[in-house]
């Protein structure tokens, strides 16, 4: 059984380390963990799914007795409300177009049943766009990752490469200038499609796949 | 200084203890931690920052020796990348305008070095909504949440009361029907224009302070 555990606790060394100590001494397997620091610099805030715990009731008395821990929860694993991410990066006008096409078929997707978020970053410049395409390895749950502007290559392309090399996470390109679109698993003109076809590549609940129409300009 | 880790190991218990002990050991502060399994689940992948540590060598030489880990990165922190985030939850279509409005002007800030993201999950029921707002507290770097729908009221609402009593996010809620909007700070009838706002409450480059209008209908 999976459950999640949500912890506030005060923003101290070591409060990460010993919380994972607890959970490890009681054969829990963290499969995902989320921690960051409030606003105030203060509290830290860390959010865990485990497997593998049976003693829950010990889990609890432990946890409560960690130093510098102020309030905790344990409940059903929340990993799958947010679900597979569309992550889509480039120009406003642009990623604008790309989000209304894929989050209108991620509603359709979502309305039976799956869980399809589509996360956006407007963002432009070589360095700012080779930056935000590198950390998407780093990022949890991402699906596929759309790239809408009107030009981009060098160090962009680059990124691309690096992230098909270490991820199995698909590229969709807009059609535009540079060399992103050669490195793209599919080239789409239209931004609307380009969203509806990122959606589809990913959801359970449609018959599009990505690898039959690799290296493809649509 | 604040750097960020990169590291992939083995999918086993124990592995995230192991790494945050060298961490404190070596006097160091996490600020951050992403932490999931990958696909195949067989590897681990952690990203931190974390500040405060003098010793890189060592850090480098320690993480190196660590049992498990494959591969590993030292890098400037990312978690200026994807900056403050606009959350936008509800169905499709208000969800989709929601979004446009938000993504232009976060362009339009971001052009001037901010790095404001805008994710959005479409998604329908009380139940999954509920979820939805309730995790919303949960998620790293969120700056704002808008509700977008026609029709939201009863858990939905304690979810949006229960996240104001936890953190500090403030709430725009679109004209609709349902006790939503009774527990919103700000009220605003056009999607486009809430996304705007949103976007507007949480950009240092923008004039709007959403505390000057709390409880306001637009």
């Amino acid at each position: 059984m999976e459950i999640g555990i949500s912890i506030e606790a005060e923003n101290k060394v070591g409060v990460l380390h010993k919380l994972t100590g607890i959970l490890s001494e009681l054969g829990g397997n963290i499969t995902y963990t989320q921690q960051f620091i409030k606003d105030d610099g203060k509290i830290g805030f860390i959010y865990m799914e485990v497997e593998g715990i049976k003693n829950i009731d010990e889990l609890k008395k432990r946890i409560e007795n960690c130093e510098y821990v102020k309030n905790f929860e344990i409940h059903s694993s929340l990993k799958k409300i947010y679900g597979k991410r569309v992550i889509i990066i480039g120009g406003g006008a642009q990623v604008a177009e790309v989000a209304r096409g894929a989050i209108s078929e991620a509603d359709r997707h979502n309305i039976r049943g799956e869980r399809i978020s589509v996360d956006t970053l407007p963002i432009v410049g070589e360095e700012n766009l080779y930056e935000a395409v590198k950390a998407v390895a780093t990022l949890p749950r991402v699906g596929i990752l759309v790239l809408a502007g009107s030009l981009m290559g060098g160090k962009i392309t680059e990124a691309v490469k690096e992230l098909k090399e270490k991820t199995n996470i698909p590229v969709i390109s807009l059609k535009m200038f540079g060399s992103v679109p050669k490195v793209a698993d599919l080239v789409v003109g239209d931004p609307l499609q380009a969203g509806v076809l990122a959606v589809m590549a990913i959801a359970e609940t449609a018959k599009f796949d990505i690898n039959r129409v690799k290296g493809r300009v649509l």
